[in-house]
């Protein structure tokens, strides 16, 4: 996997803008911008230091192709841990193109995605889950996803799993010493210890499998179905819980984002709504909650909405709704169940709100934005976010999360080994295993097809 | 205009990449970024050098927003002439909006549209028409319109304005002093020599104006009209004269620019079809030519291809398309038509290449390939590139356009005047109205309302 050729890639986002950056990484980057860069002072880039900018223009022969500032970066002193050199350009696709080719037709190769990444892996200058943290820091469009993989990124998970691998390798040194001392019947790994450590290390991985779905869930956000009968005011009510988020962004001039109207965002915590376009193309009543997908909708989700127009209940119609709510819950008992009664500004208040026999039953005017605000606290309230408040380590990656549960299943058996008084040799293989798995985390066991599968879902030019 | 507070936008284009850029500028952006960014040295910036990167991370309390590269550019040696601040973080839309939202609730303000570069040119680091070549340099998407712009920035053309206003204004000065000493009469101005700079004066400035006509249709593309009954192949023939285009770009992953399907770059001279989408909602036959919409797509083209089905054609329908052609040239001698008979490789070859009697007339196949090179050429044929090759300066900007328009009626004015030997005082009021204008090219003549017209087509982040 290993390569020592020069790559370069368009690092920020393509379209026109301000500025572009392109970057260069390899040990012939410096040389190769130097051939055609010509700095204001006359300077070349090697006999520069590192972590300084240099004003000037990129030349090729007579033709001068943009105005630029140079970025120089020394090995081992970068992102790659190679030499690297950023140009700063006019963000014209145009000029973007000119300079990638130039720099492609003498020399350099279009990086592959996540190259720049996998360099930095290779070179040690990050661990394997920590590279995966900056797919996902650079996907993150929430705050709780950026905090997880900030925290990622910067160690922590990683940290703490090299830690327990360490201690774990640390007996498996000591069980093989044993073995070959085996005619001598001596035990330098202490069973209690062992077995102490054992129990910790299923605690960790437990603690660790279980955060992961919580973290899909914040990573991918928590999935919502409004279900009910057409015009209850479905749009409407996304649009209200929609609104203040789109304020926010909107304040930021150039900064927003595309808009995605179909999750929103509270308190960093992103919900995704399924489906809500496809409700009104079929006669979603609670009548007909047969409607298979209706049924897809809730099986789906997380949390569901059901929706009720408050202004046309009657004491008539009031039975059956408590009687759809009660069978929902029946139905789906681990879904969380949420009531909204919108329309309020148009109903009898008093009737309604003394009707609803179920306890999560909220009273909105999606149109005057009565109740919105309850709603959200009340979405927040079904959420587990528990974790993510006490700064929890948090898995939200399904890697991870596999290899944790084969660690886990390889830790289980060398504690039924012990219970069984499994030789040491036994004992052996089901510890390397274990290991085998928690280094595949942090890459300490890699392979070129998981590398490649890892590094295909970055960005090119990251 | 002047405003000393410290402004801050993204620079990069938005939307997710690896990177993104955060610019500030302004007295307080370096003690701005200082109060959150904590480098991996503990070193605040302050006390860097210019020019020079550093690692570090961006905290707000508890909470890291993200490791990031900063970049400090030193009050004067920066784009704006003032503090400058580069932050180079990771590409996500989430994060780039934290870290400008930190810095706005701290007092850095969101840039106005083109605002970096006003504050580049109020502090004399480029002159108006330097500053409007940057925008035209981003918006550039061919290399002539790259080239022209390039020229522009780099201040070819704002020179020579320039040194004619210098030596106009040395004579006026000459003029007013003659003024001062009226009773005396004497003449300070060689009115030989005046004259002499007048002509050359108007010489150049008719150049100018000619060139604008150029400037603006590789700036804007040269418009084409395809004309010709459904069916005849215009769509391929379209895709056929795209293809090539489309593969060069698609060869650099990354910078691929959103697909402009109605345009083509044929050696950096970019063409642009006019509303071939159209053309198939009517039977817009030659007999039909009186129809609007024809009239109209040859009306506003500079280039017209009439598309004819080769296969169809017959010793009988010849005589009808000979004259329908003649009819074409008649009604519009200023337009440069191409017969294209498409569809050759299911045609009478030699019954086709020779009864068309136009000489303009092309025999393409658009299916296979053949004569869309031959069509490439004769499109550059028609168009006048020769200004562009003699790498002359080339007017562009509208401004600047109708500035010259004014410019040359002034100094007409003053030659009339001389011719009529007008008295130096009403000399005085035309040479200094020509200067006025002439100032208003390069920026040495502004008002607010102007700046405010120009950097507002300026993107956010420049």
């Amino acid at each position: 996997m290993q390569q020592n050729d020069t790559i370069i890639a368009l690092a920020t986002p393509s379209g026109a803008g301000a500025i572009a950056v392109i970057r260069l990484s390899g040990p012939e980057a410096i040389v190769m911008v130097d051939a055609f860069f010509k700095s204001i002072h006359s300077k070349k880039l090697a006999s520069q230091k590192t972590h300084t900018i240099h004003l000037g223009h990129i030349i090729e022969g007579s033709s001068i192709l943009d105005e630029v500032l140079v970025s120089v970066f020394k090995n081992p002193q970068s992102y790659t841990g190679e030499n690297i050199v950023e140009i700063s350009c006019h963000g014209s696709s145009y000029i973007q193109q000119e300079i990638i080719q130039l720099f492609v037709r003498n020399g350099a190769r279009i990086a592959n995605p996540g190259e720049f990444t996998l360099r930095a892996f290779l070179n040690a200058k990050l661990d394997l889950s920590q590279a995966e943290a900056v797919a996902d820091l650079i996907a993150s469009d929430n705050k709780a996803a950026h905090q997880i993989a900030m925290q990622q990124m910067r160690g922590g998970f990683s940290n703490e799993i090299k830690a327990l691998r360490d201690e774990l390798l640390n007996f498996a040194s000591l069980i093989e010493l044993e073995l070959d001392f085996s005619e001598e019947d001596v035990e330098f790994a202490d069973r209690k210890q062992f077995e102490e450590l054992l129990q910790r290390i299923i605690k960790v991985l437990k603690h660790l499998i279980d955060s992961f779905s919580t973290g899909n869930v914040i990573k991918n956000g928590i999935p919502i179905s409004i279900i009910g009968a057409p015009n209850v005011g479905k749009s409407t009510l996304l649009n209200a819980l929609l609104n203040e988020d789109k304020a926010i962004v909107s304040d930021i001039a150039g900064t927003t984002r595309d808009a995605i109207e179909d999750e929103i965002t509270i308190e960093g915590i992103k919900f995704r709504f399924i489906d809500t376009a496809g409700i009104r193309t079929t006669d979603d009543t609670i009548e007909s909650i047969g409607i298979k997908k209706t049924f897809e909708k809730i099986t789906q989700s997380q949390v569901v909405l059901y929706l009720i127009d408050a202004s046309k209940v009657t004491s008539e119609t009031i039975q059956v709704f408590n009687t759809d709510i009660r069978k929902i819950q029946e139905q789906y008992p681990d879904k969380q169940l949420i009531v909204v009664a919108n329309k309020m500004d148009q109903a009898d208040q008093t009737f309604i709100e003394t009707s609803f026999v179920y306890p999560h039953t909220l009273f909105t005017s999606a149109k005057s934005g009565l109740g919105i605000e309850s709603l959200k606290t009340k979405l927040l309230e079904f959420v587990n976010t528990g974790a993510l408040r006490n700064n929890d380590t948090i898995i939200t990656n399904s890697r991870h999360y596999d290899s944790l549960l084969k660690a886990l299943s390889d830790v289980q058996k060398v504690q039924q080994g012990m219970d069984a008084k499994l030789s040491g040799d036994l004992l052996a293989i089901d510890i390397r295993q274990a290991l085998y798995h928690f280094g595949e985390i942090t890459g300490e066991i890699t392979s070129d097809d998981l590398l490649g599968n890892i590094f295909a879902n970055f960005c090119i030019g990251k």
